[in-house]
């Protein structure tokens, strides 16, 4: 590398450390805010935070910014970079492109609204006045059909917005991997209720006492490989898992005195992004490519340590006894295999977050197809309560007695995340890839965990796809691990086998 | 006001609040590193606080800053000016002048020697090894001695170093005002010894669970005016007030399950820094004054609410039936004068944090001449351990067995913050002067406390020190309330009327 290429690449690393060291202080702050900040202080916080965040956002405007980028994007030059380095290079582009497109007063707008929106969704919610909150749907959408107009689009306008959350996907793509699942679950829940076979759930509804709940928590995510030294487990409104840098990822979770599924199923969810995250190499701490390499991957993490793993009946091999050793008498009458099928029961119902793994995904593609329409313009926002109803009618064979809890369930389209909501049904799409792929490189890896022996798994999913950070692409990391490209064949295998042997289908 | 310097004004107000935005965010990564960061994210995160310490320390010597102050501090400028503006432009022209003096390259220099030197600190003293930071003392000397070259002096030398934490303060002043309350601290240590009387403090010798411990001290921080809205109580290895913004200003104690009092007062301490910074005025709020007057004004509180308040017998009065009904086995054989005798007992021991209320101010007179003589030049580092035994055996009449528990002890001269120390005594001596004010204005009140009765106090504080932070200087703030200049009689009455009623003198 010439000495002048070598000097700029160091400028470029330090500039953009730097912008990493801003996203480390917000991601402290933010952390902080949601897990014990007291009241009186939050509305200056949140002023530090929009300083931070306007900062950052300038660096990665700036004219240094752009001077890099075109330096060091030229084709020859850019050959010539260190992975890393390039891959830095490909993170900032992109975003540099997004951001310096729009004008800074149509952006500024549009910050102001979607501040706004939320309140009004709040009310709306809360009042069940859809009408409420349609003018500010109405305008979001508006901002959101004029920047794809100004960032470009192939195909579907709304690609550009899926692009956003998970590079190279498109409706083209989602369309045919969820038209299979889509049909294969309908069935798959029409099997299930015609089997007619209740589960019983309700011991359940006992007490259990919330520090021994989150002892139980900790427990099971230390021996699942969550680093505690890296890391820490805290209480919050809606359970997360924030990054700060690989040596502190934090995770929290709710507890419910009366039903401790929340608790445990939330933290190893939580558990399954941060265990990403603290395994990300250590070459790239300080970098920008220090995080996930996608919503769709990071979820596909959560998921398959929740469900895939977390609600298997090998997990409860291992880890049913203790759970009853922790709570004696709740589960003195339920033996393992009542405790598994009560895991996992089956049951349409109207909240998203709180839907089973079969069912979750119906939810994901009706709002999906939704904002396709809207985005796409073949749905006007007054049709829209009318259209959920209907679809919920279809997929699920239940219909909302209200919009609270039905179209305005969703924090997502207040906030203007468009294009947000394939990701989670995406991570489900992907894990159960990696789970085939898991199977044929460590054939009994089942039989570890029934010996609660998570070490072999977590290595391979560290070396696999963790370590790499954001420096692989989500099809790179997929194609690498599977060699396949994306499809849902494992997941509605595995769907399949999982509910064949829960139901005895 | 012209709408040119109205312009002027808005924009270094806004420049400033971005400066106090990045205090407020270091503020609490700060917070977080010392409370409960995981501690492999550690050195990534103080990375994360350099950096923002440096953005913030560039801001302040700007050239856009160095261009606001010339024309804000042009005298007929200034003079029309709001008072607020004209505080803010007060303290950073102080810290512009400070900083922009040295050269980087200098300053750089002492900033890796410091954080070397602390290391060396550390290790010398638990090696009780004074030889090996001996080096290190020097250079940090020899520094200190070109950035008060740079600077400039009047008088003495180490008068520049006592004016960075205590604006006004010199040594012509100290010297006067310790020479008194040496010789009658001396002289009443000397007839408590001659009185012979022991105080009992062996029940202070048993179990206070943890739980227990942290519960009282969160009850009587309530009682006392602390607000944990505004506030929160962690635990840490040293106790520390730390003020984000006066919505969120947090304390930690640390809790010995052996003895129940280094929380407890130390709780109380940090509450009386707290409910300062707590009760600044919302009109300061984002701004570079939001915070406390002076390390001794702040200090003032602190000791004023654990000594003045926390120690006397009226508040025990109050508190101690209640004390009793946390720890009933502990306290069943000891009676409230009991009680008060030995949370008051004088007894001269090697180290200065855990010394009492009359020795406290010897150890720090012993350490202030020992500065003022070293950086005058008349005192060389190599004599420097003699010179502290010697000072000792003088004032508190005990010499320390080794240089760990004597010249070693603290951390401040590694970290190069000399002229920090008489800040201590400071705030004593103010406390005093603001006690005997407090009287004149609030005659009974000490028949308040008695009723666990604690607004008149707090408003009273608020009033007089607390709402104005940073806007007044700390001679200001003395002289409006208590209508004199500082001076230790207070402080010597205080003590004689304190002890003569604990020993029976």
């Amino acid at each position: 590398m010439a000495k002048d290429l070598q000097s700029t690449v160091q400028a470029f690393r330090s500039f953009t450390r730097r912008m990493q060291d801003y996203r480390e202080a917000i991601g402290v702050l933010g952390w902080d805010l949601r897990t014990g900040a007291p009241k009186k202080g939050r509305t200056q916080r949140s002023e530090v935070i929009g300083t931070l965040s306007t900062d950052l956002f300038k660096m990665g405007i700036s004219g240094e910014m752009k001077e890099f980028l075109v330096e060091l994007s030229e084709p020859d030059t850019y050959e010539k970079l260190d992975p890393i380095t390039r891959g830095i290079v490909r993170e900032c582009k992109k975003q540099y492109e997004k951001s310096q497109l729009i004008p800074p007063q149509l952006y500024q707008e549009y910050v102001v609204l979607t501040t706004k929106s939320e309140t009004a969704w709040e009310e709306a919610r809360k009042k069940n006045d859809f009408a409420a909150f349609h003018p500010y749907l109405e305008k979001i959408l508006d901002y959101n059909k004029q920047f794809i107009d100004i960032w470009g689009y192939q195909g579907h306008r709304y690609n550009t917005l899926l692009d956003h959350y998970e590079p190279g996907i498109s409706v083209e793509t989602l369309d045919l991997l969820f038209a299979d699942l889509r049909t294969k679950s309908v069935a798959l829940l029409q099997a299930i209720q015609d089997r007619g076979q209740a589960t019983d759930a309700s011991f359940f509804e006992k007490t259990f006492p919330v520090d021994d709940q989150r002892r139980f928590s900790e427990f099971v995510l230390r021996k699942i490989g969550y680093d505690f030294e890296a890391g820490r487990l805290d209480q919050s409104a809606h359970p997360f898992a924030t990054g700060l840098n690989p040596g502190d990822v934090r995770v929290t979770t709710r507890f419910h005195p009366n039903d401790f599924r929340s608790a445990l199923f939330g933290s190893i969810h939580e558990a399954g992004h941060a265990i990403y995250e603290q395994n990300i190499s250590q070459e790239l701490i300080g970098t920008l490519l220090s995080e996930g390499a996608s919503m769709g991957i990071h979820e596909s993490q959560s998921r398959f340590l929740e469900n895939i793993i977390g609600r298997s009946h090998e997990f409860w091999t291992c880890f049913y006894d203790d759970l009853s050793e922790f709570f004696p008498e709740q589960f003195k009458r339920v033996d393992l295999d009542e405790f598994y099928r009560a895991i996992n029961q089956v049951q349409p119902s109207l909240i998203r977050v709180e839907a089973d793994e079969l069912t979750y995904n119906l939810h994901i593609m009706l709002r999906y197809e939704l904002e396709k329409a809207l985005i796409g313009g073949d749905l006007a926002v007054a049709d829209l309560p009318a259209a959920w109803n209907e679809k919920m009618k279809d997929y699920l064979g239940i219909v909302p007695p209200n919009d609270a809890d039905g179209v305005l369930q969703d924090v997502h389209w207040s906030g203007g995340a468009f294009g947000y909501f394939p990701s989670y049904s995406l991570g489900n799409i992907y894990a159960a890839q990696f789970e085939a792929a898991l199977r044929r490189d460590l054939p009994d890896y089942k039989e570890s965990i029934k010996r609660g022996e998570f070490s072999a798994i977590k290595s391979w999913l560290n070396d696999k796809i963790h370590k790499h950070g954001k420096l692989l692409e989500p099809k790179e990391i997929l194609s690498s691990v599977t060699g396949e490209s994306i499809n849902s064949k494992y997941l509605v295998e595995y769907l399949e086998n999982k509910y064949t042997m829960v139901y005895g289908l």
